[in-house]
């Protein structure tokens, strides 16, 4: 089963390693991880996408909380969440088919950020379904180059009575 | 100085863990990596901010060439380059500052992808310093939670004679 973890952790040398680590010792691949630090700088946040068997995570999840720069994990797979990736594309745009590009990146809400000659950078966010709906789009114009931030997730406000991820719950919907 | 490395790698388990390695064996501390596939299943790229010395960072390179997952690295630092990163963040969002949050999110062009009874979530693109800007002026409200992907990069289309990535020039601009 895939699951969605989201990590805590303090902003040291050497956490992602401990934390990679942690996932490759046990055979874990790794789909996707984006890192990059919270509204607190001493404080990064990582959204780790792994494959896996739920009993063995369990346990890759208890050895994580024993890491000392380890603040919290949320395994949010079963939660209501908002998840959201990040692409950039470089495609091939010839003057023929510029203007047929430009209608799709209109189409997924899309943005241009680099134009060449005979290229075009487009960004793109949405849930992995939309991205990869978008690169299979530009697929016949001939990718050049495809970059993609690793998805971040972040959970809904929740009804009342569900796990609340220690929110109050007048904060919820 | 800081640096902005594109290293493209083998889709294998223990990838992220030995690049990850490397750094921190050297007492280098990731500022942000973001890691996801490219239009190839198997070849992951990632994006990695490093704040280092030159020289010991030319050393890890070295060594990064030597792994054998690794199958390319540029060190963009000094080309030029478009680089964005997404950021989510929930922030609190009473009826009396609802609006006023809705317009600063038209400013920086961001989305809200999610609404609770007293939050907003609230996606946005941009370079380093858009985002923090962004961040600055939703501090007022109160952020509840901020999650960012860690920025990627890409190329732009390079004048004829400069540094060309492996590209031939007339693709370029």
């Amino acid at each position: 089963m895939r699951h969605t973890l989201t990590v805590l952790v303090e902003n040291t040398p050497g956490v992602l390693a401990r934390v990679a680590g942690l996932f490759s010792r046990r055979g874990f691949n790794i789909d996707s991880l984006a890192v990059g630090r919270t509204d607190n700088p001493a404080v990064s946040r990582m959204t780790i996408v792994v494959e896996g068997d739920d009993q063995v995570l369990e346990q890759v999840n208890k050895q994580l909380h024993k890491l000392i720069d380890v603040i919290k994990i949320n395994d949010i797979t079963k939660d209501a969440y908002v998840d959201r990736e990040l692409v950039m594309i470089k495609v091939y745009a010839e003057a023929a088919t510029r203007s047929e590009i430009m209608q799709l990146v209109d189409i997924f809400r899309g943005r241009i950020v680099d134009v060449g000659r005979k290229t075009l950078t487009i960004e793109v966010t949405g849930d992995e379904g939309k991205i990869d709906a978008f690169e299979n789009c530009l697929r016949p114009f001939g990718i050049k180059e495809l970059v993609r931030t690793g998805k971040i997730a972040m959970l809904r406000g929740l009804k009342p009575g569900t796990k609340n991820n220690g929110y109050k719950e007048e904060d919820m919907v």
